[in-house]
């Protein structure tokens, strides 16, 4: 997926920024950072090593302005941001004419996220997905490692599906945790991590659950695609899971074969499936 | 709604069945507990001061055994119940009956529930609901105390009818929090103390959030009827939660006037509110 456009890396938390820009490095394409303060994990973003402005995430009309300067054509938003009150936000005067036009409504969901691509593109950028830059950790369908699913974690996959699609009906969440038939947990804003560690508190006698995480149906696939990497293998397995499936051409799975090799070293499965 | 059947109350967790018990003392009701241990409160039990018997819940046939040398005619199901995994449930030949019958995919959800009150039926008992007993409980329609909802906390509770609602259909959960539109926490079986603690940590900054508690759609009233009391309103004060809107007709409302004393005291609204 090669290009010499430049690229601007609208950086929330996590490794993803860096990993986006170690994909830069490594094609020779010319990228921008534009790191967002109390989201962007600092050490990641230094370690990166690209030229990099800090705005907070009220500061759109800086932010616009610092990835023209910085002569970017392209545009991908990377990493997860906590979702922020209104109050918090500060928005200076481009921030909040945005919301003037969108209305508040949208505030705290996807349609956010929507409404920032699109004021994106209205300024001239070109908002590309993850998963066109990173192509190589789309998830694929079938297994990655471990063991594969039985009868009883096959229905649990399949149970965490129609939960997962009902909630992303609405636009919330993406992942979901089932332990024979029984949904322990759902996850909203607070995160995958908090969600399994519950799960671990939560977990009856018997054969483990499994996590499940999808696509949102209708979500843009340019904005907070859902993605694991070994951090999340590790988590599973601590607390108690037998596997892990992720939706196949949506999801992303960081590090395909250190993900594989962590599934097999703790005996669970990594599956991409097909929901659909 | 004065009876003379006697009633069986079949006791899961909390204070829920010493009101039934109290319930029937004050109406000269005859009734019967049939506690389940490691999920009814033995104190609560105690308190209750009828003739109790204990059983397992994989003690199906010696519970329908109970109910009928006590000359029960009515049972109520009342109180929560931790789901179990089948490994924890150790069946008697009843009980293994009646899932090889219904089928393992049923176990932890209302479909289980459903089973059991038909199980019930077909046993000769008849099943009322919570609300046939307590009456006086049932939610009704409009400000229990408390400051009336503003704007934005309308606006979180129509969120939040939105997502209870798309749980509600695949069978998970009768309770959201939502804080100026943003999802703070959803409910599986963690039940709604660990729910509200959770969401205290992740609030916002700016106006607090709103608790919604639905009757799941579809759901049997005479099982698991959402309820709150005194300490939901104290834990959702706790929170960070601006006020509570729970299900007129469908959900419980334990204490009527205490609820809204502490309602005021803290400066929470509670609203009983008709979704459809």
């Amino acid at each position: 997926m090669a290009s010499n456009r430049k690229l601007g890396i609208i950086a929330g938390g996590g490794c993803l920024p860096g990993l986006i820009a170690a994909a830069c490095r490594a094609e020779g394409r010319p990228a921008h950072v534009l790191a967002l303060t109390g989201h962007a994990d600092p050490a990641v973003i230094a370690a990166a090593d690209l030229p990099t402005d800090w705005i907070r995430l009220g500061e759109a009309g800086s932010g616009f302005a610092s990835l023209r300067q910085a002569g970017v054509s392209d545009v991908v938003m990377v990493g997860p941001v906590r979702r922020p009150s209104l109050s918090e936000l500060a928005p200076d005067l481009r921030t909040a004419r945005f919301f003037a036009r969108i209305g508040l409504k949208a505030l705290g969901d996807d349609g956010l996220l929507r409404a920032v691509v699109t004021e994106l593109e209205s300024e001239g950028f070109q908002v590309v997905g993850i998963d066109q830059v990173l192509a190589s950790c789309l998830a694929r369908p079938g297994l990655y490692g471990g063991p594969a699913p039985d009868a009883q974690a096959e229905a649990d996959i399949a149970r965490g599906i129609e939960v997962a699609r009902a909630l992303g009906a609405v636009d919330v969440g993406q992942s979901v945790v089932i332990q024979q038939g029984i949904v322990l947990g759902v996850e909203a804003i607070e995160g995958t991590d908090r969600l399994l560690e519950r799960c671990g508190l939560l977990a009856r006698d018997g054969v483990g659950g499994v996590l499940v995480k999808l696509k949102k149906p209708g979500q843009d696939r340019r904005i907070d695609l859902p993605a694991i990497g070994t951090n999340t293998v590790t988590a599973a397995a601590s607390a108690g899971l037998r596997g892990i499936a992720v939706e196949a051409g949506a999801a992303l799975v960081l590090g395909r074969e250190a993900v594989a090799a962590e599934a097999r070293r703790l005996g669970l499965f990594v599956i991409g499936i097909a929901p659909l």
